[in-house]
């Protein structure tokens, strides 16, 4: 986290907020970063604003876990109405968390047909590597190099980007990056790394269990296009024995624009799907959507997620589920995420520091260059970016091996004018970069 | 789960929860289960009852999350509060969670200084498992072997009563039961079997990293008395170089009576300690505390967990805080506890099947036996009276390796009248077992 802020170097901020700093080094430890050279201290949020005690108000272009955005009334509301009448869990029968289960299989293919809910992502993610090791007898699995998937024991040692060492089971492969890879058919490069990593676990004597991947590849550098170049890696490891899990955590819930899911721009099904952030708005919602030939062994033995799927947490994934629908947010997505990419690639012309601009919807990454035709990582210039965006009450971050790529991801109710405010301010910090 | 809804047995119930029933198995899947012969389907929860369609009032004896009471309003307000005004993450600065996390270190010794916020119990012990591994450098563990810590891949694999495989790096222990051990010194046959485990890790070479254990030893069997007998195994896990984790997720915040922490009862300080189910009363909230020593390697790596520790969630674990201090909870706890192991022990008297009623506070464990002098376990019998107490509207379960001991853990505001009512039930539903 290049962009995270460093102790000891607070001494311009108000006393207020020095004192919190302090107070978080001594109540939560060491393991918390905060955003920014000079973090942000928000009381309030709205849309796609988050609002400090002075009343500034920051355009919020990062945050994807308030998908339909910031304390959204609707989704409040059930929160509110279902906490004051019931919350129990799935031992006891429930009606609302079988409306909700029903609503969300409703928007996957035909062949996923059960949905089993936890509290977060990383939940998620790791009852999938439960299930795929239960389904194929594997232990080994295949993830891109800077993947991330989540923070239990398990899911860390499949996630590159925590700087945790990783599993003996585990294989890295380069993410398909269609910018460095420019003029290679980046699904057959990508595929062929996959069955190389297949080659090598089973050299080691490891069955390969899964392939799982980001399907946008958020923390890699974000890599969407060209649409449909996964089908090939999970045609290699189906071939293996193995399954593939499209994690949906950060693409899902309809960023990408075209689809509700990540995936289904690639126009295959996989075995099973992880949920989270955007599922609940906030709200610690998330889940695990999978074949139902995937559950057979795995069901045996019991699974109970305290939590996981109870009425209050149903009420507030349907309350997300109708807000999508009534506010049309996936054609949002699709119109302002075009623009918002459009105007972006404009700034290209006068700014030789953008390298490259791409994405799905509302999930853009921005990658920053010092050299065009090297393709040389901005890296300095993107933290400096980040801060003086963040000065001028924009709020941003960086991903990829080199934290040099803009993650562009803003609440789903972004319009086209939110777009022009960070379309005109990025272009005066990017002018500002060159100054004296 | 002997107690459990059994498929096609379901001929006895109306069409609309046979119906539920066969929407759960088309969405959710074959891993989840319901309690009771005849499954319940309240609609709405207040206090210490569940309350069904029909306006039937249960008798709330079982559910341990909602531990202040069902829908308790002080936090059903302050939950729909914070969310309507704003909730993001602890990468910006905030004062709640600051709030929340001063106000609930100071219920524990000054040793346990940070606290870290997850959303599940099973992420806490996740959580305590890799800082074990950082700080020890070892990867061993000991726990009781019927212990449930969770349901993550890592977790799991320390907690037999999953029926899952263990790890190859785990060794399970006997539970500290002064019933089945009467006359022994518990703690030293205890600790000797801690010592045990060690010496067979360090065998294998593998070097121990933590002792865990719940603190009341819930899924074992319930096992309280006598006070302090845990000292000894944790003198011996951290001469071997591991430390002590204290998983509270089930006897914490005040439950035993006595203190806030089920660990107080054994006048030691863990190295850590796992929170979760009442945290937020069913909102997903848990955490770990931990001495800071423990931190220091492993705050070299960034640990992010979502909503872990989001102003919603801090805004309803202080809110929990504030009603166990205002109602007293505790001191019900201690009370009411004592009025209701006095009044079943009395029972003890007329019915020969009781064999052992223990615990502490309101966390009570009644064992079932077919033979006092043998203490063979009535497991039959003991599914008859959990389901006969279901049938007269009273919740409960049961634990222990042959599912014989019933887990007697109301909700905390559970009153002298609430007691007087379940101990006449309780006795009419086993008088009835000697019926025709």
């Amino acid at each position: 986290m290049p962009n995270a802020y460093q102790p000891g170097k607070s001494s311009g901020l108000p006393a207020r907020e020095r004192d919190l700093i302090a107070r978080r080094q001594r109540l939560l430890g060491p393991a918390y970063r905060l955003f920014y050279e000079t973090p942000i201290h928000p009381v309030r949020g709205e849309g796609v604003w988050l609002i400090d005690a002075d009343g500034t108000r920051y355009l919020d272009v990062y945050n994807n876990v308030p998908s339909v955005g910031h304390c959204h009334p609707h989704v409040v509301a059930a929160l509110a109405r279902q906490a004051a009448v019931l919350n129990t869990h799935t031992r006891y029968l429930d009606d609302i968390v079988l409306d909700y289960a029903e609503k969300l299989l409703a928007t996957f293919p035909a062949e996923l047909g059960h949905v089993m809910f936890t509290c977060t992502g990383s939940e998620a993610n790791d009852l999938a590597l439960r299930i795929a090791r239960a389904h194929t007898g594997g232990t080994g699995f295949i993830v891109t190099k800077l993947a991330y998937h989540g923070n239990s024991s398990a899911v860390s040692e499949l996630s590159p980007s925590l700087g945790a060492p990783l599993g003996g089971h585990v294989r890295c492969v380069p993410p398909p990056d269609a910018y460095r890879g420019a003029g290679t058919d980046i699904g057959a490069v990508f595929a062929a790394d996959v069955q190389r990593a297949i080659d090598d676990l089973v050299a080691h004597g490891i069955k390969p269990a899964a392939l799982i991947v980001d399907t946008i590849f958020s923390s890699d550098g974000v890599f969407a296009e060209p649409a449909g170049f996964l089908a090939e890696a999970v045609a290699a490891i189906r071939a293996a024995g193995g399954v593939f899990i499209a994690d949906e955590v950060q693409p899902g819930f309809g960023r990408t624009g075209s689809h509700l899911w990540g995936f289904q721009r690639h126009g295959l099904v996989p075995d099973m799907v992880s949920l989270g952030k955007p599922m609940g708005n906030g709200h610690p919602l998330a889940g695990l959507v999978a074949k139902p030939v995937l559950l057979e062994e795995f069901g045996k033995i019991r699974y109970f997620n305290t939590f996981g799927g109870n009425p209050v947490s149903a009420a507030v994934g349907l309350a997300v589920l109708e807000v999508i629908e009534s506010e049309g947010l996936l054609e949002n997505a699709r119109d302002v995420g075009a623009y918002l990419q459009q105007g972006l690639r404009e700034l290209r012309a006068t700014h030789e520091i953008i390298g490259d601009v791409r994405g799905a919807g509302l999930f853009i990454g921005l990658e920053l260059v010092s050299d065009r035709s090297t393709r040389a990582p901005a890296t300095a210039e993107t933290a400096r970016l980040v801060n003086g965006l963040r000065d001028r009450h924009i709020l941003i971050s960086s991903a990829g091996p080199h934290a040099n790529i803009l993650k562009i991801r803003p609440p789903l109710p972004f319009s086209r004018a939110n777009a022009d405010v960070f379309i005109a301010t990025f272009d005066q910090v990017l002018g500002s970069l060159r100054g004296p």
